[in-house]
């Protein structure tokens, strides 16, 4: 091995290769990158493996010899227990790398984890995504990154493989905020949504025609464009999950209470979601609420 | 007079030239139409009589004399003062005769009133709109119309003077209840874009940039786009006033009751709307729904 001899490419990990890590990785990949992966079920890996990624057993094992590591796995105690403790990426990541979650979690946990980095010289960012799993095999995700400018941009080049809308949103724990935002407005959006359906169901109108109405003025919106005709044909399979809606609002509705911020509308569309999981719709898409007003469950 | 020797235009009359109804009334004496127009404030109808309009002193005296009568006003209670007893419009108009209402109002008056016309042979058609004072002023509303078939084409050349997108919804009534379906939708996504807003100020996050992160993708709505920026500038100077959706709001929850539906992002809503009118916002735009959250008001 003479890799010390020329100039190395930036060296980077990749953790959590689900549907929407397993695109990211590919996009990195694609674009020239050599990735050293790691997912806690190696199934969801073999393909990135055939393709020519190298399977690291551990997330300490990647971390040692990467210069970035992404991570985009499931909850926020999954990003604790990957990021933290003897074995976690801070404790064994190089002095000078930078660590990237884009898992979206609890901002609270992404100012601890930088914190945490800052005594390694070591700087962790949060950058959750939005978009989806089209989004991220498109690489058109919208990215929203809380970071120090340097890491920023550092990380720019990676971010725009996967993505087409990258905003620097501010420091650590920023990127988190931000998809809280993202959050809070589909949830009380996709109230909005069914409410308006079933009233034109109960009322005897075709909603066919009442989208072609309504749709493109005050009351449009992405939800009502793009998951209303999915309701209307019956299709409840997921674009994005109930369970995961359901992680989001509950981190977004406890960061607002930490803020002392009273959010209603969030409040409702959380405790309909969770009723909903609670009738076994938790691997269903988030425009199933819609059978929640049906069955009259609210 | 030789009127009767030659084919006639047909008698437009147009009662309620307000904000929406003037420049609804302009475009169809733009396009050739000679018009009679009432409205309880005269001076609200000065310019039209100016360009042409033809001042009559009543509604029935409009009604004995058009073949069709549109009414613009405001609130069901004046819908229903209009149209019945002994001087309204249904006992004033010639039989064979189209009574147009393109008030927001109720479904079930919508009906009662096109059962009512049945008697005298008249049809009364309800035919709600969207798109607000620009939208009236470009000729660009959408038009949600409850009407027999008959009755409706009948309408559809002076509702293609005034709108861009007209949908025949079905019987009377139909307007009116997609009109509900459409401020149920505007109701909760009005909430969803005051609490991301809300949460991303109090969480020391640019809106700015958050707008630039999320609008364009799931999260996005017309409201998050049109009014979002308003409120980030403090503006709230009505677009849409708040006191009206107060009653649209209304009108639809009892409208839902009617039909045993449950509808609780409404109802957050209307309830969260008129505890901004308490503290004096009746004249603001709806966007205005932002300080109630701003000031810890829910």
């Amino acid at each position: 091995m003479i890799d010390w001899l020329i100039p190395m490419a930036q060296k980077i990990g990749f953790i959590g290769t689900g549907v929407m890590g397993a695109s990211m990785a590919g996009h990195l990949m694609k674009a020239g990158h050599d990735l050293m992966i790691y997912n806690r079920s190696p199934e969801k890996a073999r393909e990135l493996i055939q393709s020519g990624a190298h399977w690291c057993p551990t997330p300490a094992s990647i971390a040692r010899q990467s210069d970035i590591v992404i991570t985009m796995v499931g909850f926020p105690q999954d990003v604790e227990t990957i990021y933290l403790g003897d074995q976690g990426l801070i404790a064994s990541a190089m002095p000078g790398a930078i660590l990237v979650d884009m898992t979206t979690s609890c901002p609270k946990l992404a100012i601890q984890l930088a914190e945490t980095g800052k005594s390694r010289n070591i700087e962790v960012v949060d950058a959750p995504v939005s978009g989806g799993d089209i989004g991220a095999r498109e690489a058109r995700l919208s990215i929203m990154a809380g970071a120090s400018e340097s890491a920023f941009k550092r990380c720019l080049p990676i971010f725009e493989k996967l993505g087409r809308i990258i905003v620097h949103q501010g420091p650590p724990g920023s990127g988190q905020h931000t998809k809280m935002c993202n959050q809070i407005a589909i949830a009380s959006g996709m109230i909005a949504v069914c409410e308006a359906l079933i009233y034109a169901r109960k009322s005897g109108l075709d909603p066919e025609k009442v989208l072609k109405s309504i749709e493109s003025g005050a009351a449009g919106s992405w939800s009502l464009t793009n998951l209303a005709p999915r309701i209307l044909n019956g299709n409840y399979s997921p674009g994005f999950f109930v369970k995961h809606f359901v992680k989001d609002m509950t981190i977004a509705l406890e960061s607002a209470h930490n803020m002392g911020l009273d959010l209603p509308g969030l409040e409702l569309a959380l405790c309909s979601y969770r009723r909903l999981m609670d009738t076994g719709s938790a691997d269903c898409g988030t425009q199933s609420l819609y059978r929640l007003y049906e069955n009259g469950g609210l």
